[in-house]
C-alpha cells in the first residue's frame, strides 16, 4: 500500500545512456533480473554506499573500480545479494566485471556490479555470465521504464523520476539552449525490509557536463540530503548504493566549482531526483500508511537535529501513534527528551503538526483542539515541526508509520 | 501475555518498613491507587531517575529531597503521570509532601512522591490529599502484596521480590545470625507502552545496615546492571524512578565499603533481586511472546558493547523475526554491522543462538542446521550470544519480540 506514489511512464533519454535488461532466471524465471547501464565515454560517475560494517562482495568491488576511474558500465542483478558468501562472493562479483568487459572491450575496473536478493547463497554465475550478452544485445536510450521494474525485489511497484531543465543563471531567469539537461533516474527498495531482500539501489544520471571533482562533492551532499534522511525502521542495509552519472553529452560548457552562475540551478534540479527518488522508497515502505517527515527547527548543531529527529522517526510508540492517527504529543516529546540532546530545556519545545501548534513551551497548546490533530493524523502525508529553541540549524528526515501489515510482512516472510 | 512471570504470594517483611494503601479514585473508582511507604528513622535511601531530559514534576521534587537526606516515607499514585504539567504540576508534587509532612510531623523535605498514569492533565489534588489520612491509618509491614497491584498501570501481574538472606563472609561461607538480612520489593511498568500510561517504578527494601555513600554507589551499579538493561522498545519514561532503601535495623555492624567480608554476597542478594524486578517488567513487555537476552562478548569497550546489543534490541527486524520464531541470522548479523562501532570485521564475528552456532566467521556456520535454530527460537526463553572478536568486554541487555499485539495495544489505547 504505497502512500502517495505515481509511476512514471516516460522518461527523458539521457544522451550517453544506454540500458539492456534481459532474464537470467536468477531467482524466478520469467522475470527481468539483469540490467545493464552502458555509459559514453567521458563520462563522470560518482556513488555513496553503504555505512553498514558489512558490506557485500559488489558494494567491495563497486567501491574499488569507482576509486580508479573511467567507469563505462553498471551490472545490476536482482534475486541474490551476493552478500555473506565470503571470498567467493568476491571472486564473483569481480567475474561478472571481466567477463561484461571482455564482451564490451573495456578494462574490469570500468565496470561496477551490483546485486540485490536473499543473502548467504552463491551467485548463480553461469545463469548471470551466459546472460549477458543478451543483455548487451537489448541496449537502447528508452528502456527506463522497464529497467525501474527489472531492479525491483519486494517493491510494490516501480520507482522513477525524469525531467528536462533549463540551467538558468542565478539572476537572470534566462536560459540558452546550449544549456537545457536531461535528468533520468530509478530506484528500488521498500525501506531495509529484510537481509534476505533488502538494499537501497538507486541511479541517477544526466547529460549535463560536471567535473568530476564537483560531482564528487554535489553526490555526497545531495545523498545526505535526501537517501540519507529516509528511514523506515532504522535497518541500513549490507547493499545499499546509490550512483550519479552525469555523461558529459549535453551541449554546455563544463561545470566546475559551486561559484558557477548555473551551479544553484543544476542542484535544485539534482536535488529534486534525489529527494523524489528516495522518498519513493519510504512511500513504498513496508506496511506504510502514512508518509512523514520530522522537521527539526532551531537546534544548535546538526548532530543534535538529527539526533532529535531520528529518535522521533525511530519511536515504535510514535510510528505506531501515525498508524491509529492519535496525535499523541506526548510520544513525540519524550521521544525528543530521550534523544540524548545535553541541557535540553523543556519549556522552550514548540510541536506544530502542518501550522497547528499542539505543544507550547513544553506543555499542551492552549489552543489546540483534539480535532484539529485528529484531523492532520487522519491525513496520508503529515509533516512534525520540533522547534527546540536552541539555535538556528534544521534538519528533517522522512519515514514511516508502524503498522500490522509492518509486523504481518516482517514476521512472516520465511513461513 | 507476560512470559515466565510467576506472581509472588508471600513477603518477607522487611523491618523499619510499613506500607499503607488506599482508594483516592484518581483515575478509577474502587481502585487502590494511592501507596505510602514509611521508612524508620534512620534509613538511608538511595535513588536512580529516568536520563529523558524531560522528567515529570514529582521526579524533579523527588530527586531535590533525596540529595537533602534522611527520608522518612515514599507517595505513590497511579492513574496521573504529574507530568507535561508545567509550574502547577511542581506545586501540585510539593505539595502532597507538605501534606503527608504535616499528617506525620516530618518535613517536607523527608518524603519522595512518586506518580504514574495519564500525562498533561492535573493532579486531582483534593481527591489525594483527602486520601493521605486513610491510606497512613493502614499502614502494616505485612502490605507487599496489595502494595504490588497498587502500582500497577496497564501492567498485566503483579511484579515483587522477597528474600532472606545470610551474608555469609568471603571465604568462609559462614554468617552469623547477626548477618541476616530481609530484601522485599515491587516494581511496575510493561515497557514505555505510552507517555499517557507509562513509567517504570521500583522499590527495594533491605533491613540491611548500610553506609550511606556505599549505597549510593551500590544502588547505581545495580541499576546499571538491570533496569538500565533492559529494554521492550528503546523508549524511556519521564517518571521512571528506582529507589533503594536500607532500614539499618537488622542485628548486624554497619557494611561500611565494597572491602567488607560481607559486601560480594550483600551485593549479590540486592543484584538478585534488582534482576528480577527489572526482567518482571520486559517478561510482561506489551506484547511480549518472547524473553530474549542479547549477549555481547568480545568487545573492545563497554560503549561499543552495548552499542551492539542495543542495536540488535531494537531493530523491528530481529524483533519480527523473534516474534515468527525465524532464526533469521542474516538480520542479527545486520544489525550488529550498523551499530556504528569502527573497523569491525566480519570475518571475526560468531554468533551463537542459546549454545547453537549459526554464524562463524562473518558467515553461516557449517554446522548450522536450520532445525536446531528453529528449535531455539520456538522457546519462550532465547539468548542470542554475538561474539565481535575484538577485546574481552562482556554486556547484556534483555528484550522483547515485536508481535502484533504491541501494533494493536499502542496503536488502539485511545481508540
Amino acid at each position: 500500500m504505497a502512500v502517495g506514489l505515481e509511476v512514471l511512464k516516460h522518461y527523458h533519454p539521457v544522451n550517453g545512456v544506454n540500458i539492456g535488461i534481459a532474464q537470467a532466471g536468477i531467482k524466478y524465471e520469467n522475470r527481468n533480473d539483469l540490467v545493464i547501464f552502458e555509459l559514453a565515454e567521458g563520462s563522470r560517475v560518482s556513488g555513496v554506499f553503504t555505512l553498514n560494517a558489512f558490506c557485500a562482495a559488489p558494494v567491495q568491488v563497486a567501491k574499488k573500480h569507482l576509486a580508479e576511474g573511467n567507469i563505462r558500465y553498471l551490472v545490476i542483478n536482482t534475486g541474490n545479494a551476493n552478500a555473506g558468501t565470503g571470498p567467493q562472493g568476491l571472486a564473483d562479483a569481480l567475474e561478472s566485471c571481466t567477463q561484461l568487459a571482455y564482451l564490451t572491450k573495456v578494462q574490469a575496473q570500468q565496470i561496477l556490479p551490483f546485486s540485490t536478493g536473499v543473502i548467504g547463497e552463491p551467485l548463480p554465475m553461469d545463469k548471470l555470465l551466459s546472460t549477458l550478452p543478451k543483455a548487451l544485445g537489448a541496449l537502447t536510450d528508452n528502456a527506463w521504464v522497464t529497467a525501474a521494474e527489472g531492479i525491483m525485489t519486494t517493491d510494490t511497484l516501480p520507482k522513477g523520476y525524469s525531467q528536462q531543465v533549463a540551467l538558468t543563471t542565478a539572476g537572470t531567469e534566462q536560459a540558452s539552449s546550449q544549456d537545457m539537461i536531461n535528468i533520468s533516474g530509478i530506484s528500488k527498495g521498500a525501506g531495509m525490509i529484510m537481509p534476505n531482500m533488502a538494499t537501497m539501489l538507486a541511479y541517477l544520471t544526466t547529460d549535463a557536463v560536471i567535473a568530476q571533482p564537483l560531482l564528487d562533492s554535489m553526490c555526497k551532499e545531495l545523498a545526505d540530503k535526501s537517501f540519507n534522511r529516509v528511514t523506515v525502521d532504522g535497518d541500513t542495509s549490507t547493499n545499499d548504493s546509490c550512483i550519479l552519472v552525469a555523461t558529459a553529452k549535453a551541449d554546455m560548457e563544463e561545470i566546475s566549482s559551486a561559484q558557477d552562475p548555473r551551479y544553484a540551478a543544476l542542484f535544485s534540479a539534482l536535488l529534486d531526483a534525489f529527494t523524489v527518488l528516495s522518498h519513493a522508497i519510504v512511500r513504498d515502505g513496508e506496511g506504510a500508511t502514512k508518509f512523514v517527515t520530522i522537521n527539526v527547527e532551531q537546534a544548535a548543531s546538526v548532530q543534535e537535529a538529527l539526533d532529535v529527529a531520528y529518535t522521533v522517526a525511530h519511536s515504535p510508540l510514535v510510528k505506531t501513534a501515525l498508524f491509529a492517527c492519535d496525535a499523541n504529543w506526548g510520544r513525540i516529546l519524550a521521544a525528543v527528551g530521550r534523544a540524548g540532546v545535553k541541557d535540553m530545556v523543556l519549556e522552550n519545545i514548540d510541536i506544530y503538526l502542518d501550522d497547528v501548534c499542539i505543544v507550547k513551551n513544553g506543555g499542551r497548546a492552549a489552543s489546540y483542539r483534539e480535532e484539529a490533530g485528529a484531523a492532520i493524523f487522519a491525513q496520508a502525508e503529515i509533516t512534525i515541526n520540533i522547534r527546540l529553541g536552541r539555535g538556528d540549524i534544521s534538519e528533517r528526515v522522512w519515514t514511516t508509520d508502524l503498522s500490522h501489515d509492518y509486523v504481518s510482512i516482517n514476521a512472516d516472510y520465511r513461513s
